[in-house]
């Protein structure tokens, strides 16, 4: 891991340096993709089935052959163990309940001259979800993507999950179950993209897609956005801990060994008050880090992008955190909560040493999808308000209208508008 | 105007080619907006005063050429009449009343493990403001886009608007000048929009990008989406009115020739349950076309893209607008909040006869910065909410530690990540 100090005179470029990430978009991958969505949007569920033949290795006949049902879902659910089936269960029931807090209600109010206002919220009709297959399968992305639809009220809730040569995961489609899914086609990719957003004969359009996916699946996003909504197009997974050297070294390690083992692009910085704690916390991960299965990518991620940096205090480490913005940020330290208030920007703050991410991944409550790369200075984590709409309400009364009306017609006279005018003015009595 | 008829069996044919709009995006704008946004990035302030110089006519020598402080702003406002003065307080007045009710606030809560989870709620910290010059200069959207910037709480908000041959509109510094904007910079193009983007040594990088321009601001501010957030990127203006017939025919008229006056690609549409009362509309805008300035855009938008809609009742209208999604909606009806109650998807819903769009374009208090082609399906019009964001906050407690690692774990493994399921047993006593 790179060792930074805050105390040397190249402290914000190297810091600069340790952030920068190039996500460049790939022109090719955006071609074959441009075709694909070109080809669903034409040709339907031939063009599925032919590219999920294809690039999945599967053999559908029909579009039957590609759906899952809800009953189909209850099925994999009670093949599992009570065990699994249990933690899924309570899992999806915490995320419901946070869920619950950040719905949105609509509002109304009257001016004095009787003139109503206010906001209209609805829910979407209908989403898609993209859940990955393969090796990247998360049953819990399942639980926060469509927790916060079916929270919101979303009525259809379609989920799309690649089974590569046919293999289904039980842990995902039962998660799917207990998240209020309503139907699951086992398609994937660009494919799987466009044909949520354009419809088929048999997939219905969604006013709304999200969930992670690849390269494809994000190049199909952003050129079906507009068409439908997107959740963000999302960046390498980062966690940031601030410790103050009260929390045990091997649970700060694991926590840093917890981000870097998703993928060879993760980060993971900690940021240290004093030397010998961070050395502790090295000593630790070098003592850990071989009972870890994923070693490899876990030593490639903190080669490549991990950190140690040594702050002069609790104050310079939450100003670097802002400037940092990171999707996950530890707050390992004594009153977390004061500390919290100097947070600016982060996706989801966790606060005191037995609020490990891990628990917020995938049980705390929260939502685990996040801005990364920074944009937690401009947005926000996945959530219920992200599946409800506001529409604003305005009535204006008959004495309103006198009032506004002037005000209206002498603005839009000012921007050479004459029927705006004219429209506010044929509603004054004199 | 285009007549449609919902009886006719090839309806819906008929409204989906009326709604059909391509929004394509130019490959020779894309390339020349890559381009200025590179050089602009590498060069700053020297390639920003070139671009402009080049672009806008103008010959300004150093980057203060191009700057307007609060002080030149409040000059702008005081060289006003003292009734456009007023209007502009009284809208701005206006909108910051309702936009203040939009205001996010954080929370908290405990469950029985004593886990504290919540949310907090910042302003962004600074954003830009895109203003487009010359004959499109609307001081209305000043402040539109910069109000709920300064309710969030947005401690600079950057406005750059172009001057093309250095000619300022005052009504438009104005509008600043009420709106809370903190500095005004005299460019436009891409190149403004890549300079609030990366920042320069003079413009400051923003965190957030909003408002209306040409194609080749729309096509920057796709470009630098991620490393800044942007609102959306807007279709045609569009207005839908819903008559029953107990509005006076020529207020309706005006109504969709103040859509139709905004260029030739608006759209205005107007569903009526009666033929007698949709000809009277009908006779009402051959009657009054002639005392339009604008004359030649209006009757290009009618009947380019404009209809009159037969509908056999009110439920089936609404429906259709449900279809439609439309960017503003007049319910001109009796009982108009009983039928907005149907409405799932519109930016904004004017209700009753006395509410013309213009009232709500100027100074009701809503936003005048909708969602249009049918994105609101998915999206919400502009405010106060897009200029704050949400941090999860967790704060799991040593007891509900125990109970949330074992459901972290078993959902970890089930994962194969072990390293989050180790983090999680970590804070497990036993």
């Amino acid at each position: 891991m790179k060792k930074l100090n805050t105390q040397s005179p190249d402290f914000q470029a190297e810091l600069k340096a340790l952030l920068a990430f190039e996500t460049a978009q790939n022109p090719e991958i955006d071609r074959i993709v441009a075709d694909i969505c070109a080809d669903v949007q034409k040709r339907g569920d031939a063009a599925l089935i032919e590219y999920t033949n294809r690039f999945d290795g599967t053999s559908a006949q029909t579009i039957a052959d590609l759906i899952l049902t809800q009953d189909d879902l209850q099925a994999a659910f009670e093949r599992l163990q009570p065990e699994i089936q249990t933690a899924l269960k309570t899992a999806a029931a915490r995320v419901e309940s946070y869920h619950q807090r950040q719905k949105m209600e609509s509002w109304t109010y009257e001016d004095e001259d009787g003139t109503l206002l206010g906001q209209q919220i609805t829910p979407l009709d209908r989403v898609g979800i993209y859940v990955p297959g393969g090796k990247a399968a998360y049953p819990s992305s399942v639980i926060m993507n469509a927790m916060p639809a079916h929270v919101a009220g979303v009525q259809e809730i379609i989920m799309v999950v690649p089974t590569p040569k046919g293999e289904r995961n039980d842990i995902v489609l039962a998660a799917a179950f207990v998240a209020g899914v309503t139907k699951v086609f086992t398609v994937g990719g660009a494919q799987a993209v466009a044909a949520l957003a354009y419809g088929t004969e048999s997939v219905p359009q969604v006013d709304k897609i999200t969930g992670p996916g690849n390269a494809f699946v994000a190049a199909a996003k952003r050129r079906v956005f507009g068409v439908v909504g997107i959740d963000m197009v999302a960046g390498p997974s980062e966690i940031l801990v601030i410790a103050d050297g009260t929390t045990p070294a091997d649970w700060v390690a694991m926590d840093l060994f917890s981000q870097a083992e998703h993928d060879e692009i993760a980060q993971a910085i900690l940021i240290g008050t004093s030397q010998p704690y961070l050395d502790e916390v090295q000593a630790a991960m070098n003592r850990l880090i071989a009972t870890m299965p994923r070693r490899d990518i876990i030593e490639a991620s903190l080669g490549n992008r991990g950190a140690m940096i040594l702050a002069k205090d609790l104050d310079e480490a939450c100003e670097i955190a802002n400037y940092i913005s990171p999707e996950h940020l530890e707050l390992s330290v004594e009153n977390p909560q004061e500390w919290a208030k100097k947070i600016r920007h982060a996706g989801a703050i966790f606060m005191g040493r037995y609020t490990s991410e891990s628990l917020g991944d995938y049980c705390a409550g929260p939502n685990h999808v996040l801005p990364t790369s920074r944009t937690a200075r401009f947005s926000s984590p996945l959530g219920t308000y992200d599946f409800q709409k506001r529409s604003s309400l305005i009535q204006v009364s008959e004495q309103g209208a006198q009032k506004l009306g002037k005000i209206a017609s002498v603005l839009a006279h000012g921007e050479s508008l004459t029927a705006h005018a004219r429209s506010a003015e044929f509603r004054l009595k004199d």
